[in-house]
This record gives C-alpha cells, sequence and structure tokens, in this order.
C-alpha cells in the first residue's frame, strides 16, 4: 500500500527567517509594530490567566540556551533563545531565537516560526507600549543610548505608538551610530547624531538604554538624568549586567513586568530585593497608577518576558492566513490508526 | 540591493516524519533499532556528564505539554512532547513530539526532527539495550502484555538487540493483538496470539507491559511471576499511573533510568521514596552489578528520560548526512552585521 500523505492535523505552519521579513512588508513595519504592541497590551491585560514559569537554562562558559513557555489556558507557546556574547567575533548572531504555539485542549503544535526578527520587533512593540502609559504627555523626542540591531525597532516603535518625531543617537562605536542614521534615513525621523550620552539627552523626554557588555556599566549616571523623563532601559537582561547608576535607579519610580525574573536579570539586581517596583500589567488593567507627576522619573526595567514572546506568535498565526509567507511542515506523526504507528512506517517502505 | 539567501549558518536541518521514516527503511528497522541503543548506552555510559533537569512539565485538565531538556556540555538537545488521552477519540495521537539539537558553543540549533516515531523506536531500544544488560542468559521468549502502538517496536528491538525468537501478545483488545500480530507477520520472530495474560506468559523470560490507561492498574499480579524474569515495565510514566501489584515490586529488584523522575511517574511511586533502586548507567558502566542469579526478578520501570532523546537525535544527525533526507530550514536570522538586523529586514523589501 502506498504512503498517505500527512493529514492537515499532522501539518505545522512555518514561518521562516525569509517570510517573516515579507510578512513585516506585507503588513508594513509600523503598522505590526501597533498590532503588536496591542496584542502585547491585550495580554499584559489578563495577566493572571497567565502560567508564569522563570525561563529555563542551560548554562555554559560560552553562553546560555533558554527555554521560555507560557500558557494562557487555551494556547501554549514556548521561545527557545540563545545568548552566545562571543558569537559576534566568529560572524554569528549573539541571540537567536525561534517559537512554538500548541494547542492546549489536544497538545498539538499550530504554529512554528522564526524568532530572530519577531523578538526584535515585539521588544520594541513591548517598550513603545509601555512608554505610550508611562511616558510625559506630548514626548516627542528620544535619546537612543546604544545603536546596535535593537535601535532602529526601538526608534521606529516609539514613532509608530508614541508619536516620536525626533532621535537622538549616540554609541560608543560611531560606525554603530553611523548604520543606524542611515537605516532610519526616509522613515519619517528626525535623526540627530550626537556626539556624547550628554548630548544625545538635549531634549529628550524619552531615554532609551540599549548596550551589550556583560559587565556592570554605568551607561546612564545620576547627574545625568533630569526630571520628568521615561527611561526605557533595554539592554540590561542577566545577571552580572546593568546599565545604570544606582543613584538613578533611587530617584526613580521602577515598572517591571515580572518582578521575579526582573530582580535576577534587570537593572533592580542592584538593589535590595525588597525594593518597591509597580508591575506593567497592574497599571495597564487600571488597579495601580503610572505616572502620577509631571517631574517623576519614570524607570522602565526591561528584561523581556515570555508573555511578550507568546503575543508575538499570536499576532503571527492570526497574521499568516491568506497570504503564501508559511510552509506546511510535516512535523507530527499522524497514522489513521492511532495505536497503528508501526503500520504508517511499514506503509513508509519504498515500492520493491 | 536583492535579499541574500542565508547562509549555511542559518539553516537547520529538518526531518520531517515522512523522512523519518524513509530513513527507517534506508537503514532498516533492526540495524536501526541496534544502531540508537548503541548511542542510548554511550551516552548512559557518560551519565555524570549530562546536565540533568526534571522535564518542564504544563499541565490542563485534557493533558499536558512538556518539554525535556539536556546537555553533555557540548551539545544540547531538548523534546517537545504532548500527553492527551482523550485524543484518539478524536483521531489524533495521545503523544507527538519533536526535538532539536543545539551547538553549545554557539547556541545555534543543529537539528530539528520529528519525533513521534523517533521516540518510538528510542523507547524500543532503550528496552532492548536493558535487556540484553539484565534479562536470564539465553532468553528468546516475551510476553508482550499491551498490543498498542509500541508494541512492534518493542517487539523487534528485543529480536534485533537480544535475540528473541518468540513474541506472545495479550490485550484487553483482540483487536489490538490482531493488528499487531498482522503487522509482525514475516518480520522473523514466531507470533503466538493469547487469550490471557497469563497465558501469554507461558516460557517468557521478558515480560514486557504497555498498557495506556491512566489509573492505578494491576497488570501483572503477584501469582503471575514466576521466578528469574526480566520485567520490562514501559506503560506507567505519570503520577496515578501504575501497572504492577506492589507485591510484584518487593519480590524485584528494581532497576531505573532517573531515580528523580522514575518516584514520580514510575511503579515505584506505589513504593516509600527511600525504596531501594540501582540506576541502569551503574550496571552498564559496571560500577553496581546487574543479575545476580538466575532466579532473581528484575524490574526495569520505565518512564524514558531525556537523555534516550538526546542520543536518538544525535543518531539522525549522524545518519542523514548524505542522504537528501532533510530539508534546510531557514529557521535563524543572519545578517552579514549582526549589529543589522534592521537593515536585513529593509533589504528583504519587495522591489517596487
Amino acid at each position: 500500500m502506498p504512503a498517505t500523505p500527512p493529514s492537515d492535523k499532522a501539518l505545522v505552519p512555518f514561518v521562516s527567517v525569509e517570510n517573516m521579513m515579507k510578512l513585516v512588508h506585507h503588513i508594513g513595519i509600523e503598522p505590526m509594530l501597533r498590532g503588536l504592541a496591542d496584542y502585547i497590551e491585550q495580554d499584559f491585560r489578563r495577566w493572571d490567566l497567565f502560567d508564569k514559569t522563570p525561563r529555563i537554562a542551560s548554562h555554559s562558559t560560552e553562553g546560555v540556551i533558554e527555554l521560555m513557555p507560557t500558557s494562557d489556558g487555551e494556547v501554549y507557546g514556548f521561545k527557545y533563545v540563545n545568548g552566545h556574547p562571543k558569537n559576534t567575533r566568529n560572524g554569528l548572531q549573539t541571540v537567536t531565537a525561534f517559537g512554538l504555539l500548541a494547542d492546549v485542549s489536544n497538545g498539538y503544535p499550530v504554529l512554528l516560526s522564526e524568532m530572530t526578527v519577531l523578538t526584535a520587533l515585539r521588544t520594541a512593540a513591548t517598550s513603545g507600549m509601555v512608554a505610550k502609559h508611562l511616558a510625559p504627555k506630548g514626548a516627542d523626542t528620544m535619546a537612543m543610548i546604544g545603536n546596535g540591531a535593537q535601535s532602529e525597532f526601538q526608534s521606529l516603535a516609539m514613532k509608530a505608538i508614541c508619536g516620536l518625531t525626533s532621535v537622538r543617537l549616540w554609541d560608543i562605536d560611531p560606525a554603530a551610530t553611523h548604520k543606524t542614521a542611515h537605516n532610519l534615513k526616509g522613515l519619517g525621523l528626525n535623526v540627530h547624531v550626537c556626539d556624547s550620552a550628554e548630548s544625545a539627552m538635549e531634549g529628550a523626554q524619552i531615554i532609551t538604554t540599549c548596550t551589550a557588555d556583560k559587565q556592570y556599566a554605568t551607561i546612564l549616571t545620576d547627574n545625568m538624568i533630569g526630571s520628568g523623563v521615561h527611561i526605557n532601559a533595554i539592554g540590561g537582561d542577566c545577571p552580572g549586567k546593568t546599565e545604570l547608576a544606582p543613584g538613578v535607579l533611587h530617584r526613580s519610580d521602577i515598572f517591571v513586568e515580572y518582578p521575579e525574573q526582573t530582580r535576577i536579570e534587570g537593572e533592580i539586581q542592584q538593589l535590595p530585593p525588597d525594593h518597591p517596583v509597580t508591575q506593567i500589567w497592574e497599571v495597564i488593567n487600571g488597579t495601580k497608577p503610572g505616572r502620577t507627576s509631571a517631574g517623576q522619573i519614570i524607570l522602565f526595567d526591561s528584561v523581556g518576558f515570555a508573555i511578550e514572546d507568546f503575543s508575538a506568535l499570536r499576532y503571527v498565526r492570526d497574521h499568516i492566513g491568506g497570504t503564501d509567507l508559511y510552509l506546511p511542515l510535516d512535523l507530527l506523526a499522524d497514522p489513521d490508526d492511532p495505536r497503528d504507528l508501526f503500520g504508517m512506517v511499514q506503509r513508509a517502505a519504498p515500492v520493491a
């Protein structure tokens, strides 16, 4: 008997890097950032529903490989992500990622997707969504400190979601700034190349830090931060890596995604474990105040949480229908009779 | 500038269900079972090297979705597997699985593979490898209690690895036994269809139990078990699911994969947490005795462990080279300049 082709249930839609990039252009990067921010906000609003587990990390001397699972009771998702700081020396990415969604009711995967590009988008969308809630009203200028892979995404997300009109770039490496300025050309933002972190902050109501060194760095010192700003601290995301001077933390009201994780990985690893923080989801659903005065310094100590990946995968799942931007992957065995897996294998034998 | 195709580093070999079945026929099922058993034995021999974590489970009322990661310090692997007992009512598999290997030194995935078929093979190969070490010398007859999806794989693994010549089938559902007997026809085993568990055990030196009900069942009662047998208990693999009467456990010397997991999921969940067990890997590397007398009753309380999946994925990785049985999957973003992810996305824009 010839092998029968797999049924629809056995085929998992796969979004490759190439198709993810096509999806970005199909939707448009700013509408997609806004859409992702909406999905993330929806999921933050129903935070209590989620099964929240700290990421499961496998550490080595060279880096870390992590699995970040979560579930809302109907859909299960996880992201695979690595972090290998020395990879760039060999022409490899520091971080690569992919993710999966599955149906909780039967355990069958429903989406497999690249997540290197998608994580860049969701990180920026999260920053924009949080700034919409916490940045000073009318904020139109951002200092972008650290002009690596995330900098253009951050700039466009703040434009798309918060109405940013100007971005002021600075990086310790002028080539990085040049790259970011070049990439942002013609995309509707006034781009200023600055020669110091201090000058980048002139007139900025939003300050985004996104640097890469794994150390206790001091990108922002206490005297650099004026009243009323929104600090969007993206780059610190593991133990032993921070970007802000403790003085800045003490002058700020601090907002986080998931305190259990942020206290290990975020800027607040520098603070006592009982230092008060507010969870973003409580601001979004109205149970805790966000910004309460114009002079208040607000710090979003962002580390990235599994629910944001879940939201991003949901967004992709909901937007690939009717496109040819996915490949049906024969990932699941699907015998006609579930007890007859062996018979399925036998029937796949080449015809003699 | 047109988008450049992804580099080799960005492409992850993917083995679909169809290609896994072709690989089985390309290698031959018995040589493949022996090869898998060798890989598993190699990895059990270096057990101490492995990063061992209990599986990470997401439970729901309908079932469970689990991630099973491990690493030997050079290669990282994980398996995604679900367990949804009611799935068969809807024509779906109770268990589906896929797995991944990655390079610990840079975090890049090196293999993505279906694991529904592969798990069936590795489970049988593990049983065969363990029976080779612990079954009575010259064992040639197996009682196969429970004739579901695993039964043919178990029978052939015992033939390929331990020299089994006869299998005695019994299942509460005669249709299941008929299916297994039909599938095993012409594969070199004497197949006996039996009308009770007791009659299946006549003359059998190896007794394999592999039943599916999630309950404290008693497939084997104390009076059914004569001296000297090797009991290969496969089917109990979660809390609340066992197959053997406590009396059988008390008369047996018990061997397990990973006690921390087996005490939760295996037959020994019925015993006090300090009941003595021997780890298989200690028998294989010679630090603990295996079978010490012909009359000894040995129980392999098998639950399946992440290292077996790791071994199976290594085997597949090492055997797809030079074949066309995999698809290079564009899973990882690979910009020319790792800091220029945005530029890579921009260059993928459709030409106007």
